[in-house]
């Protein structure tokens, strides 16, 4: 059924339908019915589309300093002179970054690591912008780092690694909190989230 | 939550998900995974897909005769001379067409309606290609009709208006079956599918 979904039309519409099939999250059904809804739209929002996409791959390059999407050598938090240079956070991605802004808890700086370490398939801290942040951190006034990789098990061992590379230098190094989501449900959290946040428990004042 | 998913990156990035988030099936937060494929992706992947789609959307007409999509004038369909030019099939949409080709049930040829009457969206007969089918009815060889809209309550309501429409020309006219799907379960069928299993039922041979 899904092989006999995969070529359902020909010519330039299947090869559209084929392109477009390959886009994280749009299978071969999604394919056609865009395809459809492109064939059938006006010329002139398909030309907005393309166009968009096309000035989005020519505009944007990665931020020479931190490894952020950027329409400059800089993105525009590198570029942005009310930020703290004193803490610098660590990620993995630059949508880390936008998750991270929209909570409004952090005016410092950020380095993007394109990644994580993670040897099962291949990638290891060379792959990563590690050697460009050793380089940030020596001739700078940067006086902790925030690492804020995903709470996984790659992303919490690339923090291991990198604590270990950081130590020598003298800079305070932290990491985000793990516990119960805020707004979350005590009863449907899972086990390894529930332990964090015991072993994490904060003493209130009484 | 959904609110505050819908502008999280800005400027071209920006634009590319809000453009692409307006595709059907694609909502704020698939568009911006495919930006950040994208983003990633080397330029001839991109490129590649840009290509497609605008040569698609370039290319694609709708077929003068039968309205499916065609690369020339005539849709490879209405200009396979093997095709019985005495059976004509009445769908809603193009895509209609690739699912009974795909079936191989079918050796004559189509006519695209473009959709069906739906008052409750202020979709009329004269919003549909149904001047068109009476015109190709007046002048051609054909014997019998053969109604292929959905089993919807819309598909079958246009459906019935076209039986009227045809009746006065004295063309044979016949619609698709209802009933069980093949390979389906009784135990999960619909009481409609049901009901129309046992009105349609067919006299065995003992």
């Amino acid at each position: 059924m899904t092989g006999s979904l995969r070529r359902v039309y020909e010519g330039v519409v299947q090869d559209a339908i084929d392109e477009l099939g390959r886009l994280p999250g749009v299978g071969p059904k999604g394919a056609q019915r865009i395809v459809e809804h492109l064939l059938q739209a006006n010329d002139d929002d398909v030309d907005s589309l393309l166009t968009a996409l096309r000035t989005m791959k020519q505009h944007v390059v990665f931020c020479a300093l931190c490894g952020n999407y950027a329409e400059e050598e800089q993105c525009r938090i590198c570029q942005d002179a009310r930020r703290d240079r004193s803490l610098l956070c660590i990620v993995e991605e630059p949508k880390d970054i936008v998750a991270i802004e929209r909570s409004r808890e952090f005016s410092g700086i950020y380095h993007v690591l394109g990644g994580v370490i993670d040897p099962m398939n291949g990638i290891g801290p060379e792959q990563l912008r590690i050697k460009e942040l050793m380089t940030r951190l020596t001739d700078s006034s940067i006086n902790e780092v925030i690492l804020a990789t995903n709470p996984s098990i790659v992303g919490e061992a690339t923090s291991v690694y990198l604590v270990r590379m950081l130590s020598p230098l003298g800079v305070a190094v932290s990491a985000l909190a793990s516990g119960l989501p805020v707004g979350g449900d005590l009863e449907y959290a899972d086990e390894a989230t529930l332990g964090r946040a015991f072993s994490g428990r904060r003493m209130m004042n009484v």
